[in-house]
């Protein structure tokens, strides 16, 4: 018998996710059955994702169940195996629990590849989930084209300066928004955005009309509220808007939706679709070696927010609701 | 110098279409200049469209302009020709204006082919706008796959009734959507739909919950307001939305939307898309050939409501908005 540290789901939050929600503690986890192996946990990935699980609206899987440990995408190494062709020290990567320690039959984790000059936050923050959901995204559905403007909003984030960086990749402008001149900075000079409306301190509809004074062919949509309204006024015919997440909406108990869009949709000719990175998971080789081959080109940096100590996880969650990260945020669980 | 009866846009209508919005007069047509002809118009389509371009919200092509005839979809044959290739008893169908007789240099119209045994009315009411848009928006947009289930709404109608038979010839489960014991009869028995919900004296959410209790794959959207709100409700993982008309919103001060329904989008992966028949003008041949050769193996029939004097056409227009037309809705300008 060994012991593990674990975040569980004690009750479902109402409203912004507060002290009590989630709860930690030290448990037994007990020994290891035929075909199962243990994961020491590197890295926990906290995505927007993890306040819907936490519900129990509609959503695309089952919710977590309240007392059971906290669903999260994870990193790490292999303690121990009784499984064949897996061995101590194989890293693997996919979906896991909010702990230090996991016990699984190998469902929803496969190996991650250990890039040379490639530390392993920047590998599994870039082609763990993040990275297909932009380029999927982003490709499948943006369909971007020479000279075709973007708009990307949360663009210092996770998925966010990905969509931008393989934006430019594919010839379009660029426009990010994002939350203060450091995260527009950002994206700007290091990742090559053509410019960033920073939504805390500028007017975001004069801005784009300034940006893009003939509108705007793709939205990557993660946010909704007043930002995407401001947005989709100015989409041009035939725009896309590929739907990645509503975050501004996860929180609330109403969800905000722009008035006279239909009638606007139907008039310009707009396509909605709504799409879960999973659903692409039979293509993920093919995102991952585009992205691998932009990422040793030196043509797709990324930045990750790294939080240590999986006991600050349940804090650390909230920023994503608030933009408090910048960059992929993920905790440190054990040293790499 | 010759005269023609015509129908002019006097003010712009406020809600519903009123007397006095539209204005009926005789007027002098001036001599045939080089490069024009002149058609004696036999039929006048009436479509929802008519009534955006009446307004002027946000649309697709320039609104008509206070004072100017009004537009509108049109059949008939060449008088009088001063340009080259045209000759008097041509047959020509497209925009044109509501009027007997029609002075022009061909822009907007193109030939209409004659069917040994196809009534004028049936191809023009078929092969003319309705057929490409039912052709293309529940093909491009819809892709129905066998054994999936559509949805319908104004199932009687001119666009209506030919989705609902192509949905059958793809393999597809056909529910329609109608008012009126009449004309859900009449999709069922004479077009082959599957069922049909008689809005009017049926609970709309009951009887889909009854026909397609796994859900609802495609929604053939031209309406808008509460029943599109029921369907929607049970849209299918996956789910696709050709958005070809929002008629309950036409005449409406303000637009329906459902709620919550961007969530719903992000979560069931559904996708949403606008279009306008014009969209796909480079593939009218295609949508025609299909749709020809489907009329001429029994395949898929069409019903006109043919309404006799070009004098009551703003009076027939109104039906449109109320559910009152049977079939294509056209005015009878001329004895074919």
């Amino acid at each position: 018998m060994t012991n593990r540290n674990v975040w569980r789901l004690a009750k479902r939050p109402v409203g912004d996710i507060a002290d009590g929600d989630l709860v930690y503690g030290n448990e037994a986890v007990p020994a290891l059955k035929d075909g199962q192996f243990s994961l020491r946990v590197t890295y926990l990935s906290l995505d927007p994702t993890n306040r819907i699980w936490m519900s129990d609206q509609e959503q695309y899987m089952p919710p977590v169940e309240v007392g059971a440990a906290m669903r999260g995408g994870v990193c790490g190494r292999v303690v121990e195996s009784r499984k064949e062709g897996v061995n101590p020290g194989d890293l693997y990567a996919g979906l896991g629990e909010w702990a230090d320690l996991i016990v699984t039959d190998g469902t929803g984790l496969s190996r991650l590849p250990e890039i040379p000059g490639v530390p392993l936050a920047a590998s599994f923050g870039t082609l763990g989930l993040v990275g297909p959901t932009a380029y999927f995204g982003l490709l499948d559905i943006g369909q971007p084209k020479p000279g075709e403007t973007l708009v990307v909003s949360a663009a210092a984030g996770g998925v966010g300066q990905i969509v931008g960086q393989i934006g430019r990749i594919k010839g379009c402008k660029v426009i990010g928004i994002a939350g203060g001149k450091a995260k527009c900075d950002y994206v700007v000079n290091e990742l090559g955005f053509d410019a960033c409306i920073d939504y805390k301190s500028q007017d975001v509809r004069a801005e784009l009309d300034r940006l893009a004074p003939e509108g705007i062919d793709i939205n990557f949509e993660q946010v909704g509220g007043d930002i995407m309204v401001a947005v989709l006024e100015r989409m041009k015919l035939f725009g896309r808007i590929p739907l990645c997440g509503m975050i501004s909406s996860y929180n609330a108990t109403e969800a905000s939706e722009p008035p006279g869009f239909w009638t606007m949709m139907l008039m310009r000719r707009l396509t909605v679709r709504g799409f879960i990175v999973t659903d692409f998971a039979p293509r993920f080789a093919e995102s991952g070696a585009a992205m691998l081959g932009w990422m040793m080109e030196g043509r797709l940096k990324t930045r990750q927010d790294i939080r240590p100590g999986l006991e600050n996880a349940a804090t650390a969650v909230k920023d994503l609701y608030t933009g408090g990260n910048f960059g992929k945020l993920l905790v440190e669980v054990t040293p790499p």
